[in-house]
């Protein structure tokens, strides 16, 4: 509160006294605000679970995907202010794009995911301008191997093996790190992450709030499943 | 109210310590000022319906109309402040022309609703400059299919079955929940967009305030209906 | 004046808590300082009746002229900071000459009155510069067609039948309203524009101070009345 | 006082609440602190007499020149910050140089006036500098007329028949509005610009302070008469 | 305290009247709150042992790395704000690359420390931008020779027999100052360092938390060990 | 001082309610806390003499020389910041060779006396930086004619018989009213200047302060004199 | 005190009302918080001695060395912030080497502190940046001739025959003004040099701590000795 008063938190490229950058801070604060979203590298493949919450009737469905495609191998969901948000997406569908152009092959999940955290990186040290207000979790696969990464406010990324960024990203991780297996398969991962949401949100669950997308390896291109479809991935408990 | 006395609402470019872009958040409100227009797509094509307040007798009715030609199989209307959303217009125009030039075909409607965002979402994130205050309602046809969309101040856009922009929005968008269905013809959703309007403004109602604008399916060419002709979309009431 | 203590006031660049731009709106009062200008379109042409107030004896009088020559077909008459005015009727008078050199053909008034407002919008929402403390009014004569324009300080403009700038601009306008019918000559339409400047200037009032500039429609090219020679135009009230 | 508390005066621009731009205002008031000079459009020419004040003797006279060659046909003298007006007058120089270099014909003095007013107004609307602290007033012969301009702080100019800049202009404009008559020549003019300065100076009235330059129509070249050779002027009063 | 009050500490561009620069030794506090490495130059190559705390489950581990390969003969860790010191050792590989493609020779582990570090120099001296807040360590091995180099948050560097960056370092160096020699193998090195972690983190040391890399002037290649691996580097102390 | 609460004083480009630039004037003062120089125009040439003050005996005497060589026919010599004057005299050095290689002839003094006020004018005039703070007093002989000029803070200059900058230039100044004539050789001059120094010094008078420069008409080049040397100079007040 | 108040010290581009620079002045004062050098011109060259103070046994000698060669002919050392002093070095050196491939001759020192001392003025008039908290000596041998400068925080700079930078440079000073003597050799003044450290330092003397490098006029080539070979310069006492 002190530094409040005293202007540290006034611009992203000033240090407080004990070495913090509060605008930073700051915006990592909106990306819990949105809704949340949850990765995983399975056996077979690579997902997103996003949660859509509520969405308005009047918005058509597939304009408030959560998940977007990179490229035919690359998924991405997001947390934050949305118009930051699909500013980064189209960033990163450029980029693919362009290596495709240019190289003729399809570009690495990593060089996606790195591009982008340089991107923010600046936005958090040069003046003039505001970080994005945005963290991004991109999913794929390149050479029959699944790879999900995410990025925070600052620029930082890591590779996952299974995380989730928004609302309650630390209780769905907590979660995460007790029900997590690598050999776990998309199908059993869905099932798995779909519980954590159960547990989580309550009365509040309902299949139809939920969007998934993943990269199987064999096939290297994106499936979507949407709403009810998703049922025969939650219903699968008793079979396994 | 802490947060205006600390300063953390004088630019666009700063986060408060929850997260919020509060300059942007006002910018918001300078659409809910201005007059209301709605949307909608029907099963034979899209309409926007403007609600144009009292004209100046002194102003040329033309001239003070809301909703605009982007190309001319595109429509738009603004609400907000009016010299902003006029040099928007003009920008969506332009991209229009140029698509056509450059590759010789209509330009889709979510392009231009994602260029214009784009550009919104740079001026709440780059300093030197204000967010422009105003909201952007685009509705077209293209490849048979009628579309519409609305992009907000931060440059955040979704495709919509029906959507209202300006003084009242909540309102009229909860009507359009109750009302709206996917089925409804053009003839039948203006009807509809026409009850809603009658309810909110009760004695101030009156058609010559309106100015519709459509896009039907089949011709892919704006059409225009102006004040005592709406008649026509009103009465059928009975008729139905 | 809370938002004065606050500091929203303080640049063209940022909202106030309910969405106001109160350095646009400041720029605006000083509009009204200056002497006010008359336009009218008529059924034989557009005129604008300029007060020129008090001229100083040791000025040349056509130096303080008030209605400008924005080409042989278009008038304009100006109201706010004089320096901030005659600059946008520079950029007005270049327009037209790079219009008739590059198109051969003389530029349409509403050309003129979109640029200077793109002008205008663009220094409400930058920053490190002040918005133009001046409104415009254009009259023009183009394709056997009379119309006027008056573009506001915030770059926003509407094409109107009559319209009144400057001092005293609202109540010249409530008489306008009343008085002004869309059959009037030229000749009649000053008349009343006179009689309107004589009710509320009362003993003040003095042919002297008034300037005319019109375009006929059938000679598209300016003719000017200054002083004395008015008195043609007033007495004709019996005459009629 | 109060908007100076507020700090509406703090840079060029910024409007106050009433419409004002202040730091234009005080920029105003510093051309009063300078010395006067009074320009007259006679029927054989245009002259322009300054007052030098006490000039110190360590100074070179003909270095200490408040009356500036502009080109052959034009002088110019100027009031308030004297580095400023230094520069204008060097601007307004090249100006001239360039047209005859360009045209070859000599340019004219409204020309001149235009250039160096936009200028001025520039300094008045942009950040980052502020505005020219200098009245500038211009005479000069062309086409077998002369004329006489005044440019003020805001970039603002008119015309006139005689003008006085500078330590009590309006105490001398009053005087000129009584006793300047077209048909003076310009040995009557200067014998009426002295006995004004005799009035209100008294007792420091002194033909040794003041610099004549003129430019008849006949010759359109500059010619120049200082200290003692002005009684020549002066006595002329009962020769008439 | 008062220098905070009086603003001192607001820009890395403003010196304090006693000469500091409070911004720049801000951010220096930043990368104490990061974990720690230690590196050494030893007789038979150097090495850096970096301290990766507990790494969460959920990363990818190599993803976490502490320690990261500049060129195949210079390793580098880092300690500060992540993203900061991504994009330092990005720019270090990019310099790295660069002198292979354009001399066909490695690059000196001193070029690169002194490139990076007069970038680092910049962003304290120019506004606009806040100083990285990253230290960086740098160990290789060119011309058969081990060096070792550690650049702080100011852009100044030195060259180390060894050193720790990180949380406690000042005790760590202590540590170092008493138990480094110049004829220490790495082997012993390792020992010596992995020794001093083990006295100052008490219960909370655990092999697993440690990172390895090391380039033998033999070689001069990077060679990695991680976790268990590193008791062959521990439990030696009984065999020397 | 109230103007100095206000902040009327905080920034070049700022002018204070009564016209004033204050940091302007600040600056001025910078000067008067610099050693003075006396400079005269006589019949045989011009001649700065420079007051050293006492040097350090560990400077090289040469070095610290106040009187500088732009050109083999101009000197020069500061007041003020020394580093901000030695930076102009470099500039006006660069400017003379400059006019030598282009023109191949000497530079007039005063071009270099203009083109070097016109750079200071610029810096009391944009913001981003500040004043220089040093007065430039610059003798020469061009044409068979010496000439001396002197320019201030603000970059306005004069032509000056005689004048004095630095500490105590008023009181100087006030003796070279008194004593200064025009039939005066340099050898008189020096004379008058050096007793001028002698009364104001008092018992802090010394030859060795000095420092002499003069540029005879006949030969247009530099002469230097040095602290003993002076001596002939100052017995010729018996010769005399 | 009262003028940190008023904020007169915060830009390096603001006059204080009686003229000062603080933010300079504060620059200054950070050069005082580094170690100290001496540099002396004998009449057998030119050496620098610089006080290392206690190096941290971690750091490789050569690398905390405070003299540092420019070009095989001139030496420098530095105080204060040493990034700041370590770029200034490296400017130094480029230029060094650009004078070579150009004239395919050694640069003159003055020509490297000339150029160096341009730098730092710009950063104490432009803003935007911060002055360099560095001072800079620089000794060297060209034709025959041994020179030594020093360059403050301004960009003010003089020809030396002895002086001291750093802690205690004021009496370091006074020192040599008592015992330099211009026909001293480089032995003889190092002597003198470690004599009044040794009187400065009293216990913590230790010749360990110094570093010295000299250029003899004979050879043109730097010479270096450090440490206990310091001792045959400061016995050599008795020797004289």
């Amino acid at each position: 509160m002190q530094h409040q008063t005293m202007g540290y938190d006034r611009t992203a490229t000033m240090f407080s006294p004990d070495g913090h950058l509060l605008q930073v801070e700051y915006a990592e604060k909106t990306i819990r605000l949105g809704s949340s979203s949850v990765g995983m590298v399975c056996s077979d493949g690579v997902f997103i679970l996003a949660d859509l919450r509520l969405v308005d009737k009047l918005v058509v469905a597939s304009s408030a995907a959560k998940i977007h495609e990179i490229d035919s191998h690359i998924i991405a969901s997001i947390a934050g202010i949305m118009s930051d948000a699909r500013v980064l997406i189209e960033k990163a569908q450029i980029l693919s794009q362009q290596h495709r152009v240019t190289y003729d092959s399809p570009i690495e999940p990593e060089s996606v995911i790195k591009e982008i955290s340089d991107l923010k990186q600046q936005f958090t040290q040069y003046g003039g301008a505001r970080p994005y207000g945005a963290a991004l979790m991109i999913g794929g696969v390149a050479n029959k191997k699944a790879t999900l990464f995410t990025s925070d406010v600052t620029g930082n990324y890591f590779s996952y093996h299974a995380n989730a960024i928004g609302e309650n990203d630390e209780k769905i991780k907590e979660k995460l790190r007790e029900f997590y297996k690598r050999d776990l398969t998309i199908r059993k991962g869905v099932k798995v992450a779909l519980d954590i949401f159960k547990e989580i949100q309550g009365d509040k669950f309902n299949l139809e709030r939920f969007e998934l997308a993943y990269v199987p390896i064999d096939k290297e291109k994106i499936e979507r499943v949407i709403g009810e479809k998703l049922k025969e991935f939650h219903v699968e408990k008793k079979k396994d």
